[in-house]
């Protein structure tokens, strides 16, 4: 395999707008001790990379200052230890920072193959929201068959894959949306009822979609006056799980509701956490969910591919109307 | 056993202070299915049971309107089906209702024998203690062997128990209390560090003794600012676990603290669980906790034995500054 020594990845020149963004030659990474080099097909994009473009999200230490998080493509090397994967074997993988570029290194656990089915395009759409869904639906809000679950942001790329996971795993879902045109998106994806939350007070509908019970698992990226209402939404025994706060990270709640209906308010991030913990979740995630996409259960919503010297355009689309997820072709080819 | 048609019981004659508490005869009640009739020894004062004096706290459905949610004493009938206890055993017991009495009626699976070792007065001591400190420590919030524990309000009897089983269960723990004779106190039922929260900051404080890990679990009944700084002196993967709020219902939370740290916010409260529930909790106390009883690792710790006839002064008590549980001694010869 011809390796090249310089490549051409994606650099925050300043923190900004879109228009910060500009390709530059970087040299290729090397792989170190249990690590692939992978030649990008796709990445996704991710609202931390715009987090990170505004310059409000360090690069964890060790982590590439190139943005993205997760990426599809070929295997060209592997680093010492790393043997599950060969070269030439096609594979998804959630990277700590690097993705948007022709070469990237990631943690050999950290990668999966490429699902059966899904091109590389859709494969690079699927690590962000895979993980971070199965880890926080599934692990921490552990959403069981028969239960219901409230996602707010239903069109997002989480909000897709949410849907699409908690219907593979036989439970009711609710999502919001702000607008009919995305509550009807959500209800095709598979959504059995979709809020518009200019129009309806989701603490109401949720109550009578559950027969006064509530919802069992909350999903909630908007925080701020959401998380009471999240509270009042739940059911007893309810699990409201954080992933974002895009209306606020400060918020009221009451105790008294929390104690009396025994719920759990919690939350995650998925890039801060060890390589260690994305491995067990990858396992997991080839387990449960890779069957899914198999068996047809799953697939994810792209809403565009955007090519790799367009990444401006990119980043002005996911600030946009959009539903479902935004990926950048790296290769041209894939 | 003669069993008598009436008996002397507390009654709530209007919303108010302890002197609102009076004695009435009213008529021993029957066991329905399930059920033991207990000749009550004595019966353990708790926060509750001052709330409904107040008239905040209304009696939950089928439950008795006299006050007092844990007994000790003899069972002296028992309802169809009610089959693990016979006549002359010495039990204790949690009850939705009806404890300051010298009859009580009781599911048989929420009541236990009387612990190896311990008196009537003490038996009396653990029943609502223990299903709180056991269900939200150890169940809610799982505390393991070698992580650390935070207690608020460790004098009192919730705190003192805390302190005891957390030990028992080789945690470290480390409480709040208000005076320096209450942080001696604590100390000497055995909590490894007590906070004068009149002279310390208990989040600093926290962070000293952990190395800056934080405590894993966090055992709380303030509530109102204590909250976030709870959520600041809680470790990653962290539990904050509200079974009060003494100093305020409602909360400002940080979302983004919650998240980075992957932290749990949840809480419960006792009474309104089901008896089914209830009675899961009953065994699992009889196979964890009563051994360690037994064993010598966990004693009530009791501030004051009250006759039965001076249940106003008891009421006075537990509004004054006191360490452990307050008990009234429903029958003399106890």
């Amino acid at each position: 395999m011809n390796i090249p020594q310089t490549m051409e990845a994606v650099a925050i020149t300043e923190p900004g707008g879109p228009e910060v963004l500009a390709l530059e030659e970087r040299a290729v990474p090397q792989p170190g001790e249990g690590e692939l080099l992978v030649k990008v097909a796709a990445a996704g994009i991710n609202r931390p990379d715009v987090l990170q473009r505004l310059g409000r999200y360090p690069v964890p230490k060790g982590a590439s200052d190139i943005p993205g998080l997760e990426i599809s493509g070929h295997v060209v090397a592997a680093g010492e230890g790393a043997e599950r994967f060969g070269v030439g074997d096609a594979v998804v993988a959630l990277l700590p920072g690097g993705g948007y570029a022709e070469y990237a290194t990631v943690a050999e656990t950290n990668a999966l193959p490429l699902p059966q089915g899904l091109s590389l395009i859709e494969g690079a759409a699927l690590p962000e929201t895979t993980f971070t869904v199965w880890h926080n639906v599934f692990e921490r809000g552990s959403l069981r068959p028969g239960e219901t679950l409230l996602v707010h942001g239903g069109t997002s790329g989480i909000g897709t894959t949410a849907i699409q996971l908690a219907k593979a795993f036989n439970a009711h879902v609710l999502v919001t949306a702000g607008s009919d045109e995305r509550c009807e998106a959500a209800r095709r994806i598979g959504a059995d009822r979709a809020i518009n939350y200019h129009s309806e007070d989701f603490v109401e509908v949720v109550r009578e979609f559950t027969g006064g019970e509530g919802a069992d698992v909350i999903l909630d990226m908007v925080g701020g006056s959401y998380t009471q209402r999240n509270l009042q939404a739940a059911a007893v025994d309810g699990r409201v799980v954080q992933i974002a706060f895009l209306k606020g990270q400060r918020a009221e709640v009451d105790l008294a509701l929390i104690m009396q209906k025994r719920l759990i308010l919690t939350g995650s991030t998925l890039r801060p956490q060890s390589v260690e913990a994305k491995a067990e979740l990858a396992r997991m995630l080839e387990e449960t969910v890779w069957p899914a996409i198999a068996a047809g259960r799953y697939t994810p919503v792209i809403h565009a591919v955007v090519p790799f010297a367009d990444v401006v355009e990119a980043h002005q689309m996911i600030d946009a109307e959009h539903v479902g997820k935004i990926v950048l072709k790296v290769d041209p080819r894939a």
